[in-house]
């Protein structure tokens, strides 16, 4: 008597992101109520599975759904809006005169539907997001089916989103509770940075973590100006500052993390805290390269983050893996930092771990949601393929992901986003580019 | 009374790579007898011209078809067949072992019809080629209909393609004999590496070079190692004995060149020698980081190129353009380093100057050739557009190409390549796959 299951997927290979590297060829996963029930040979599965629906993916790679562990969803509307310019000069004259002129609830709704239809269509299954108005993210990603972790943004300075840190708490806090118990929806306190914040409210947000059990997302060591800027003010570099308060523990994403000693990644690995490692924005903002080899090696979790699209211009995972690894070559001079193995673990159970939820996503392991990404290796330019695990990191690209599931409920089938039309969200990107107008008609 | 043509393409906007930066909104571009003799606003474009065929581009950026300035095609068949390893590693346990054993005329074919078709349909509508075997990629070109520079590829030690650097020249130059005349065919002296090349080979390439009239394709200053074992061997860094030996002038396409000094920089330009940067493949094999930003600032013309398919993994030069941008700010902490208009300006009309075709090539100016390359900017993932410049550089990629001609001959119409059938091309790829093993099967 065959087993009767919700969904079985087939594919040539199934990447499970496991201790050993493993790649099953020929593999099937079983899908009950959401989670994974088991992976076997397809031809066992034939015969021990009765599922409501098969797929088969007879060219394609089956991996974890990507975990996008930094962005700021809602910034899509200002992709390319400013390039080319240093991280404080592209906030001051191009993004934040933006954001004080057109930021909104219904800015951050749109901006983050549009971003979340761009990263399911990528792969990318879970994000873990900060920005204002995190009630009208939840309401997008809820929307879209997608699986978040959203930012109870907090700053020690009024925007018209909220006149004080008490404001932003409350306003985050209060969209927590409206969301609590969705299955998909999280959230994380998101203080902005070290020097938009203030040690009262630090201290207010770690008795918050620890009272509600939150991780505390937060931008650290992006820029050698801001570590400088900090000495003068504080007289300690923000790490410092942030150990002293008590917010560097296990439930810290630290972003960037671009400007470490070898004593401030040490200060990581003992606390069990996490980097959200975002190469391309790094590079394209000037801020430096992250020692990411040297955190990996001292034993930090290291995921990867998009950050958002206005410095990137990409909301792609597969991007940030292949850069990863580039990256982290050359800056070591080793070519064998960084191998294509390990960026894939970084864009999918180690974003887990830093979001403490790597029992419930991240690989492919009975027990755990069915978020799943299907990558179609068929195309000539993924041809001839010697090992998939090298391709997804060096030669595939997120136009090759074909399919996405998020808790066994397909998201994306043949590369159609499911939730919303590609002719809604193009007329949403359209409405948003005529307010903020264009440079070239 | 209007002007008859044979092609009048309609953009939303046209990028002619001119010294303004220019875009052109709502542009038009005739073709006739394979060239362009004008570009105009579309709405006087259909006054004027009568064309036998029309292509409206809506959302689209109509760009000079970009230019691969360093690869070795057929390399395509051992595309990810190793990783992950330093460049004499990867050389000595993958690359040659698989070459010894396999590489054939028949080889080189296949690999270099796979490799155009990935080119192709990437936008790539020239390549600088340097391989075995040249007769038969000028054969895969041919075929494909693309245009390409293929080397002369000459080595001082045997190998079962040519007993001796006589033999490689001989081979060579029978090889351009034969394709002589040719529309889209040329060809370069590629004497591969200093280290491979002796002093007496040298002196006949340039002998040749000033008689043949032809450009010197060679890889330049890739690893610290190389400039080390020179000073050993020779007494002199690679760059000076080439200027000694006469190789350094204005037909020098010096490839890779990561490691200069400010003085290798200064003869550069001075002989006005190019660069062929190939910024992936220096990330991946972790050679080091090229002085771009600085040789640029001297005048120097720095073109890009993909190198082969088994060190980047991809011959996507939509990559390369936003690695040598992002590469370029990070590793001078200038965000204003290599903007996406000189990234642009490199894919195009900089790797025609280094190939001396500046005034065929690389721009769209009337005369020049119509190579044309159209990109389809309406997906979501590249919405909202600010500017479309920024996007060809940091958010579309070769996924978005539609079209693409070579003297005004359609080469791919709606992501198809026109010349030869994807079912064919997988096949070839399948046969090479099944004899040089795969690792997951």
């Amino acid at each position: 008597m065959s087993e009767p299951i919700d969904l079985l997927i087939s594919a040539r290979w199934v990447i499970p992101v496991d201790a050993g590297n493993t790649v099953l060829p020929r593999h099937s996963v079983a899908v009950r109520d959401g989670r994974i029930v088991d992976i076997v040979p397809t031809d066992i599965a034939r015969e021990r599975f009765h599922a409501h629906t098969e797929k088969q993916l007879p060219d394609h790679a089956l991996l974890p759904g990507l975990i996008n562990l930094h962005t700021h969803a809602a910034m899509t509307l200002m992709r390319g809006i400013a390039d080319d310019l240093p991280l404080m000069a592209w906030l001051q004259t191009a993004i934040w005169p933006t954001e004080a002129k057109h930021i909104s609830s219904a800015f951050v709704r749109d901006g983050t539907l549009l971003a979340a239809a761009e990263m399911l269509r990528g792969g990318i299954t879970t994000c873990n997001e900060m920005y204002f108005h995190p009630a009208a993210a939840a309401e997008a990603f809820d929307l879209m089916g997608m699986r978040s972790v959203i930012g109870i943004t907090t700053i020690d300075f009024p925007t018209p989103y909220a006149a004080s840190a008490d404001e932003y708490l409350s306003k985050g806090l209060a969209a927590r509770d409206a969301w609590r118990g969705h299955p998909l929806l999280r959230f994380t306190l998101a203080p902005h940075a070290p020097y938009t914040v203030s040690d009262t409210t630090f201290q207010r947000i770690v008795s918050l973590a620890n009272e509600l059990d939150l991780p505390i997302h937060i931008h650290i060591h992006e820029t050698a100006q801001e570590i400088e800027d900090s000495l003068k003010q504080y007289g300690e570099r923000p790490l410092e500052r942030l150990a002293r308060l008590g917010v560097v523990d296990s439930q810290l994403i630290g972003v960037h993390a671009v400007h470490l000693t070898p004593a401030e990644i040490q200060t990581l690995a003992r606390h069990g805290a996490a980097i959200a490692h975002c190469p391309t924005s790094n590079m394209k903002l000037a801020s430096g390269i992250a020692p990411v080899a040297a955190a990996l090696n001292h034993g930090v979790t290291v995921g990867l983050g998009t950050d958002g699209a206005a410095s990137n211009n990409r909301l792609d995972i597969f991007q940030e893996m292949r850069m990863a690894a580039l990256l982290a070559k050359v800056s070591t001079l080793d070519a064998a930092a960084v191998p294509a193995a390990t960026a894939l673990r970084m864009a999918t159970l180690d974003g887990a771990r830093a979001l403490g939820m790597e029992n419930e996503i991240g690989s492919l392991e009975s027990g755990k949601w069915a978020d799943l990404c299907a990558v179609d290796l068929s195309p000539f330019e993924t041809q001839p393929c010697f090992d998939p695990v090298s391709h997804l990191v060096y030669c595939a690209g997120r136009e090759h992901v074909s399919d996405v599931w998020i808790a066994g409920q397909a998201r994306v089938l043949g590369k159609q986003v499911l939730q919303k039309a590609d002719s809604e969200l193009l007329g949403l990107a359209r409405v948003w580019q005529n307010k903020l107008g264009s440079r070239f008609d």
